[in-house]
């Protein structure tokens, strides 16, 4: 397994939902995940990390505290630790987040029931 | 600069040399470059890191000592730490290698001509 090319379209074809980000390979402590995103999350940030996004297919809207960065296919954006941020996608977006493995994806110390499941390999 | 989407194409169009890596984006203290290869490279290694590769657009093969991989657009491979690799593309590719900051391309402790200044940006 991991001794072959990953390949995004075909781990997408893998799953389904929304907002439950699949791990597909790691580096070092870092953790490689695709997700797909349609409508809106929650403000949440990670007080101790950066976190990537990059879009694959679709259009991804961050809001910021003081403004928003819109990501289509083929365009990254790194939000800086501490920063509060609320991703949005309007139609079904694809994306793949970069960040330490453990990060939760609602945010430091949140257990909302959008909180999803941490370290899902596809 | 930093609070905009970076846009791959756009950051490609802006250099032409190939296996000179140019940073993109950082994240912690990890680097995202972008790089275009065309033919062959060193065998060398990483002693303290794994090494992440994406194919933007093209086909890159990644020899490593029992076997080869090869990428295309939308795959992604993790070489891991302390092994040999070779990367080798017949013809024109883009790739984006995700590493931590200051790892030297052609391997440890390599100050060949064809080692690429670090920290690059673009």
């Amino acid at each position: 397994m991991k001794h072959k090319a990953i390949n995004f379209n075909e781990k997408l074809n893998s799953f389904s939902e929304h907002w439950k980000p699949k791990v597909i390979a790691e580096m070092n402590d870092y953790q490689f995940k695709l997700v797909k995103l349609q409508g809106d999350f929650i403000w949440h940030e990670h007080a101790d990390t950066d976190e990537t996004f990059i879009v694959i297919e679709g259009s991804l809207r961050i809001d910021l505290p003081d403004r928003e960065v819109t990501l289509g296919k083929g365009e990254m954006f790194v939000v800086p630790k501490g920063t509060q941020h609320k991703p949005y996608a309007e139609k079904e977006t694809m994306v793949m987040v970069i960040e330490p493995k453990g990060v939760v994806n609602t945010g430091d110390g949140d257990t909302s029931e959008i909180t999803a499941e941490n370290d899902q390999w596809i």
